[in-house]
């Protein structure tokens, strides 16, 4: 009873989405996107009403890269690893021995992405391995502190999405556990994600690699190995999101391919699902890319959204603002 | 800042530990193992203290089998599977010439528990996969709403100990997140635990099988594979803790030699950790069984305790009732 209470306390407190009320979502621009996600928050919210959903079933997902923060021109976590490279290639030449590292060195970051799994696993092999995870949480905190996004020049963690941030405080508001669930590495993200989303470690799913419990002078310890563990990526991002949380989500939040089959595990259950995509169309204040683009693809569930009845925030047309520090 | 009220409500409201606040844990005998529990409890809630932990550390871990319920005279899922077997046999009357399943059948469960890991394979595969996760979960629904445990004649979810549910929800007044680490199925707990323990599903961690997502009439499912994904035990569990949840639990409550390391890797960390031993002593009123024992073996676990620190639960001297059915 005590919990129900609070939770009713923070409902109101939250405001209703009624006319007179504060907008909630004040960096989205008025249309039908923005109505779209404020009625869909308000007919589950409407306790008796067809279609209530109880607080305990409020799942909503987002994705991370390109979702909630700025993946152009790079991969954020392909970046760091570069950073790693060039950092660890100081010490040891003998890695510019090998093409693909040496190819990463000397700035050709995208060949990474090119070299497929194998390449990557040889690039994880060294920059995600071979620590604690404690260690390599420590090192993640320190790149970010001082990386910076190469045109805003800014911490890469500062290049989120200020509409997203509200979507994300609006739907807690209003009773929603809200999940990453994201290709990229859980390590990864987990050190940034409480205060930059709010969003709680536990409530991170993402890729990761395998760990090894141990005992290093006499004390147990956690240690990153070369290899894959899970690929939270396309069908695994339902696969994830069952093992994680074992309830299906009522909403979910994408913005590429790779986010196709949680919109699609989200809005075919027996409950109301709501599926958001957001275009990436705004060259001047962000990127512009979907169909052909390396990074962030996005094409079949662009050209799908219609039929399954996904939202498209088209970020030019709906986001009054991207980034916090725009003015 | 709400969110903060809101928790310091909910501990101000659970009442505090001096002497004459009500008693949290009634169904504890007052003695050391009762009092470590709250002072470890005052002095890491106690803002401004040399042991102050935040309310997002305050991670607890609890052991399913043997610490919340009882899990004997057998493992309550390998009954379950056990069940399962027979009633596809009327079926599948071919099943009866496989030596392993044969056995079980004619009532000798506990073949399958020595049959090692490709016995328990052979069996989850009939048993645990070719059905979708939904499928799955209300087959569980249904097998422990009629089953009963064989001593007690109770079902399964009736035999919990009342101990452990008032330290779940005293750890929840003061701010703990209460998270399940068993090694039984994640898929088979699920379905109760919400219910019984208070513990929503993701908060519950387990061991699990590998799953497909694809389409079936036009529409994705999630369907279970006769492969293992995650054995959450032993080593398994501080590993599960970390992929799950990313932070170190501050107290862990186990009863097996299952539990030895997430026991460890609790009371290891840079933060106050505890941890404790459910040590099954009572043979009248549940089961007396510990370093001989085959299902629940507790051996290494308990002649370390001391050394380390742990507490230990002798269940006949430290608890009042057992369950919440005794009188």
């Amino acid at each position: 009873m005590a919990l129900r209470c609070v939770m009713a306390f923070l409902v109101l407190a939250a405001g209703s989405v009624g006319p007179y009320a504060a907008d909630p979502l004040p960096s989205w621009n008025e249309g039908p996107t923005k109505q779209s996600i404020l009625e869909f928050v308000a007919k589950v919210t409407r306790e008796g009403g067809p279609d209530f959903v109880p607080v305990s079933e409020r799942i909503a997902t987002f994705d991370n890269d390109g979702t909630l923060w700025c993946e152009q021109p790079m991969y954020v976590q392909i970046v760091f690893a570069a950073d790693r490279l060039r950092k660890g290639a100081t010490i040891h030449p003998e890695w510019n021995e090998r093409p693909l590292i040496s190819q990463i060195l000397s700035g050709n970051i995208k060949s990474l992405a090119d070299a497929g799994e194998k390449g990557l696993l040889e690039v994880l092999a060294i920059t995600h391995s071979g620590m604690t995870v404690e260690e390599f949480e420590k090192t993640v905190a320190e790149w970010l502190a001082v990386a910076r996004h190469p045109r805003f020049h800014r911490p890469y963690t500062e290049c989120v999405y200020q509409p997203m941030l509200e979507l994300l405080a609006f739907l807690r508001a209003h009773g929603f556990k809200t999940y990453i669930v994201s290709g990229g590495g859980v390590d990864f993200m987990r050190p940034f994600t409480e205060r930059v989303y709010g969003v709680p470690k536990e409530q991170v799913i993402g890729s990761s690699g395998k760990v090894k419990y141990e005992l290093r002078d006499g004390r147990p310890i956690l240690l990153k190995l070369p290899e894959v563990n899970f690929i939270d990526d396309r069908a695994g991002k339902p696969i994830g999101i069952n093992q994680f949380i074992g309830k299906r989500p009522i909403m979910a939040f994408g913005n590429s391919d790779g986010d196709y089959e949680m919109l699609r595990w989200t809005t075919s259950g027996p409950r109301p699902g709501f599926g958001l995509i957001v275009h990436h169309t705004d060259a001047e204040r962000e990127y512009a890319y979907d169909r052909n683009s390396f990074v962030g693809r996005l094409d079949r569930a662009l050209t799908e959204a219609p039929q399954r009845g996904w939202a498209v925030a088209d970020m030019k047309r709906d986001w009054k603002r991207v980034f916090p520090f725009d003015p």
